[in-house]
C-alpha cells in the first residue's frame, strides 16, 4: 500500500451537476476530442443499469494480479485491505473505479460491498473486470458499469494493491479526483482541471444537437443541418431566441 | 474516394422479400452451407433490436484507421465525406453496412445519421464496430446489428475512406447489392446471385422444420424425425397435403 | 468415438439439490475457493435465461475443429453421431455441457434439439459457444448458458468427437458427472465427489451473509461484520438461536 | 482415459515419403485446397529448428483444463499417465502432436520427454502450446513446432486427459494416423487416406513451380507463367521431355 | 475492382531517401509524434531479413474475407486479379503493403511472387499477415515485413479486392504514395505531404543521440543529457562546430 | 507519484546466486508449484538474448495509459519523471521490471536508456510491452525480456505513474525486491522471502535431473526413472556418493 490518506474532497460544482445531467457521454467524448483527447472512454464495459446516469468523482482501485499467499479470503477481513478500506471511506458523490486489468475470470465486487457503498451515498462503480452478484447489484438503485458478470471471488485472481493512485480502466487513464460520467453508451473519464467548460460546452452542444435532430426527424437532409452551416446555424440563433455565450 | 456513382438500385423482389420473411438466419445460413458457403454470418454483431428482422440490399462504407489530420470534426461537414455521401445516398431497402474492423474503441454511427438513414427508408444498420447514441437507436423501428455500443465519436479512430464497394464485416465479405438478413441470431449476408434460390429453399426447410418441431414437442425422438427419414418425411408430405415443387 | 456406454445414472441427491438451490453460484465458488480451486467458473458464458436457475449432473460432448469432410449435415441423420446419440440418452437431471473451444463461429445447439431435451427432462445446457434459434431457446423453460447466439449450423465450425469425457469448457475441466450449477452469475463446476460438502457449506454461508447483509442494509460498517469477527458472530449465532453444525 | 490400446502401426509407405520430402508444406496445402480442405494447417506454431522437415504420423495427446487436485506433479509418476504412457508407446515415425487448446501459459513437454522421444524414434513434436527446456530440446535432431516457450510446468494448466483421439491442434483437426508434414512455414495435417495422392500431387507442382520459379529468376513476367497458361505448360512439358502421369 | 489507372509515379528525392537512410524507424516515429501522429507504426509485424532497411513508397492491396466461389486458385490466372496486376505494375523503389486484416491463418504472398517483385526492383514487401515460403522469402535480398510465416495459400481466407486504395496495415492508414520505412524495430508509414521535412529533422535527432549516447556511453547520467537541457546542448553544438540549421 | 524513497538495497546472496545460477527458470518453476505458486512466470515474454541468463532483484516501474496532455516527450526532461528517477536509482544488481499491460503499440524503453542502466550494474530488463531500438539493446551485454519490438516511444501509449510498487508483468504479481530469473524459457519471479530455499532445492533438482537425463540419454525408459522411484533414487544416491541434505 503507497498511500491512506483519505484525499480532499472536491464534490463537482452544482452548475457542472447540471450540465453533465444535460449531456450525453457520446457529446462529452466529442468535447474530449475537440481538446484533443481521443482516449477517454474505456473499453469492454456495459451498463447494469442503463436507465441510471452515472455521475461522481473517481476514488480509484488498483488490483494487480493476485499471489496464492496473499490474495486470500482471510486478507480481507483486515480493515486496512485496500478495497475494504476504500469502501469505508467512500464519501457522496464518489465513484469506485477499479483496474482490474480486464482479466474476466473473476468478479471485482459483490453485493453486501455494493450495498456498503450505496448506503455511504457512493454516485456509482466502474469495473474492467466482471461484479459478481450481478443481479443483487442490478436491483440497487446505483448505476455499475463493468465487464459483465462471473462468480469468483475477486482474490481468485486479484491483489488489491492500492487505492487513490492513477490507473488505467478499460484503457483509459483515471486520475484520482476525476470525473465519471456514465449513461447507456458506456463511460467517459473527464481530467478534473477541465470538467466545468466541458461540462457547459458539451450542454450547449446538446441543445444544439437537439435543434438538429428536430430538424432530421422533420425529414431534412444533413447537408448543411449536421453539422450546422452557416445558414442553418442562423435559424437555429432565430429559433432559440439568442446565440449561446 | 473511389467511386462515387451511385450503384443501379435492384431491390429485392416482393417473392424474394416473402420468402426471406418467413425463413429464420439460421436456416439461411444452413441454405449457403448446402451450397458450399460456410463463412456468410459475421461474428461479433448483436441486435439491437432483436425483435425487428432485417431485410435489404447491401450498400457498404469502408472505415481504414484514423490519421490524426485527416479523420477530423470538420471533414464530417463536407457532404462528399463517404459517410455523410452515402446517408444521402441511401435507398428505401437499402442496408448501411460498415467494415469498421471490429474496432471496439468508437461508436460507428450516431442517432442524428439513424434517424436521417430512417426517414430514407433505410431497411437497418449493420455493423462490426459499436454506435453510439445506442439508447437512441433503438428506440428507432428500425433495425441495427453492432458490436454494442461506446460513447466515441467514429472520427476518433475511423478514416472513412469509401463507398460502395466490396469490404469485410465481422470477417464475412459483403458485395455492394447482397441481401443482408438478419434476426435474433444475428445478420447473414446472400450473394446476391442466389438470393432467389436459397430464400426460396430456406422457407421450404422452415415449413419442414415447423413439422419437425411440432413432432418433437409431441414427443418424438429425433431418429428419423430430425433430419426426416424416408418414412417420416412420407408422412410430411402426406400431412401438408403435397410434395414441395 | 472412444464410448458409447452410457455411464451410471447417479443423479444428486434431494438434501443437495436443496442446498443448491439455498446457494448462490458466487457463493460456490467461494467454497470451492476455500478447498483450493481456483478454476471452477467457466469464462465467456451468459445466461439466456438469468430467472432460471441451473442444477443438473454433466453429460459432456466434445467438439473439434470440422474438417469439411466429416462435418456434414448429411452426417447428422446418424443416430450414432455423437451429439444426437447424447441427446436421445439425456436423463432427467442431466445437463449438456459441451467442448466448443470458445469457437464463436457456429451455433453448438438450435431450437429443435433443445425442444428434445427439454423433453427428455434434461435440466439445462452450457457451452462455451453459442447457440442459434437463441430467441426460441429463450422461450423454453430451461436455463440455457452459452456464448450469446450465431446462426451458423455446429457442423460449419465443429467436429462431434466424443460424448461422457472430461472436457474443457469456458477453459475449465468438466467430468462427466460433476455438479454443474448456474445463475445469473454464470456456472460452477462442481467435482462431484465434493458436492455434498460444498453445497451444505455454501447453504450455511448463504444464511450467514443474508445477516451480514442485512446489516449493512441496516448502516453498518463491513468493519467488524463482512467477514463477520468474533463478536459479531456472537450476535449472528444469538440472533438465530443456535450455531451451524 | 478412455483408450489404451495401440493402434495399429501404419508407417507411410517410403514412395509416400519420397514425395513428402519433395514437397513444401505450402505446396501440399495447396493440394489439400483443391480437393475442398481450407483449414488443414494449424495457427499459431513455429518450428524450433526450422532447418529440420518433420514428416509423420499423428499420434495424438489430449489436455484439457487443469483441476488443482488431478493435476499434480505426483499424478506423473504413474506409467499409466496419459502423456506418460503415450511417449512409451511412440513408435519409429511417429509424431507427438498435442491439444494444449493454445494456452500460453506452460510448457507442454520438456527437455528429458523429448529426448526419450528421440531414442524411440519419434518423428518430431507438434504443440499449439508452448514447450519448456525450449534450448535443451532445440538441440535435439528431432523437428519441434510449437508456440514458442514458457518455463511452467504442464501440470500448472493442464491435465493430459486422452491419448490416441480426435484433438484440434492450432485450430486443425487432427486424426490418429494423419500424416504431419512441417517446414519453416509450419506444419500441414493431412487425412491419411489422401495423403498418398496429395503427396504425389504436391511432388508433381513442385516440379512445376521449380521450372515457373525458374522462369521469373530469368525476367519473365508471372503473366502466362505463374499458373502456366497452355502455350508456356507445352514450353515446360517440352523441357521435362515428357508430360506428367 | 475500383481502379485499375496506375498512380503517378512519384519516387522519394535523393536528399530524402539519404537522410531516411541515416535515421532509425524508432526516430522516425518521434519526429511524427512531435507533429501529433500517435499511430503511424503498424502492429504485428516483425522483419524476415532485420539486417536489411526497408525505405520507398507505398502501393496497397486490399484483402477481404474470402468467398468459396470467388477467392479461388484459379482467380489467380487473370492478369487482372488485383494481387496480381499490383505485381506486374510495380516499379522501382515501390513497396507492396498488405491489408490482410492480421488474419493469421494464411500466407498473402510466396516465394515466386517475390521473386517476381524483386526482378521489377520493387523496395520491399509489408503484409499484416503471414507469408507464405518464408525461407525462400528470407534468402531474397529484399526485405520483407510481415507476422510471420504460414502455409496456406491467400485464397483460403482473402479475396483480393483492390489495388492503390487506402488501407489499414497493423491498425494503421496507409495511403498510397506513402513513404514506407522499415528496420529491426518494425515499419513507419509516413504520409507522402510530411516525409521531406521528418526525415530531415529524424536525421539530425540522429546525430544529436549519437552525441547523447557517446555521453552515456562514457559514463555520464541521463539527467541534462538525455534529452539535452541547454547548456548539454551548448556542448554538443560546440563539439560538432555549428548549430543544425 | 507515490513514492520516492530508494527501497533498501538487499541484494541477493552469493550462495542464492549460484544456486540460482545453477538452476533453470523451467526448474525454479516447479518448485514453486510445489509450494502451490502457480503464476509466477509471465506470459508473452521473449529474450532478447537467450543466451545470457538473468538473476536480479526487481525494481518495478508502473505505465498507466497515457493521456496526450501528460504523456509528452517534453515530459521526460524532468529527473523526477519516474521512468528516469528509477533509471538514475538503480543499483548493480538490479533488474528494472515494467508493467506495460502488455501494449503491443509501443516501445517501453529505447537503447540510450538500456545503455545508461547497464553502465550502472543493472542486472537486466524485463518488460510486457515492446522495446524500441532493438538491435541496439540486443547488442548489449545485458540481458532483456520483452514483447519483441516497437519503434513507437512509450509516451505515445503510457504514462509512466510510479516505481517501486507492486505490479503486473505478463500476468504476475511482481513485488519490489522479489528475486528476477530468466534464460530461454522466459523468466520467473520468485517471492524475495523464499527465494533461498526455491533457489537451493532447485538446484539439488537439477543435479537429479541431470542423472535423470543421462539415463534417458543411454537409452532408459522413463518408467521409473522420470520422476525417479525408490529403487532408482537409491542408484542415483549411490552414484552420488550421498544423499542430500
Amino acid at each position: 500500500m503507497t498511500s491512506r490518506e483519505q484525499p480532499p474532497h472536491q464534490p463537482l460544482a452544482e452548475s457542472v451537476l447540471a450540465d453533465l445531467r444535460a449531456a450525453s457521454v457520446a457529446t462529452l467524448t466529442t468535447q474530449l476530442l475537440k481538446r484533443g483527447f481521443r482516449n477517454r472512454a474505456p473499453v469492454g464495459l456495459q451498463p447494469l443499469r442503463p436507465d441510471l446516469k452515472l455521475i461522481g468523482v473517481a476514488r480509484t482501485l488498483r488490483y494487480v494480479p493476485a499471489r496464492e499467499d496473499l490474495a486470500t479470503l482471510e486478507a480481507l477481513a483486515s480493515p486496512e485491505h485496500p478495497q475494504r478500506w476504500l469502501i469505508e471511506h467512500v464519501r457522496p458523490g464518489d465513484v469506485v473505479v477499479m483496474d482490474a486489468r480486464g482479466d474476466p475470470r473473476a468478479g471485482t465486487l459483490g453485493e453486501i460491498l455494493a450495498t456498503r457503498l450505496q448506503q455511504r451515498g457512493c454516485a456509482g462503480i466502474v469495473s474492467d473486470g466482471p461484479v459478481r452478484d450481478a443481479a443483487g447489484i442490478r436491483a440497487l438503485e446505483m448505476p455499475t458499469f463493468c465487464a459483465g458478470a462471473h462468480p469468483n471471488a475477486n482474490v481468485t485472481v486479484h491483489h488489491a494493491a492500492d487505492v487513490d493512485v492513477p490507473i488505467g480502466c478499460g484503457g483509459v487513464l483515471v486520475m484520482p479526483g476525476d470525473a465519471i460520467v456514465g449513461d447507456a453508451d458506456g463511460v467517459v473519464v473527464i481530467p478534473r482541471e477541465l470538467v466545468a467548460e466541458v461540462a457547459a460546452d458539451a450542454a450547449e452542444q446538446e441543445r444544439e444537437e437537439a435543434y438538429i435532430h428536430q430538424r432530421i426527424r422533420e425529414g431534412d437532409s444533413i447537408v448543411g443541418v449536421y453539422p450546422l452551416d452557416e445558414a442553418t446555424r442562423a435559424e437555429y440563433y432565430a429559433r432559440r431566441g439568442r446565440r449561446p455565450a
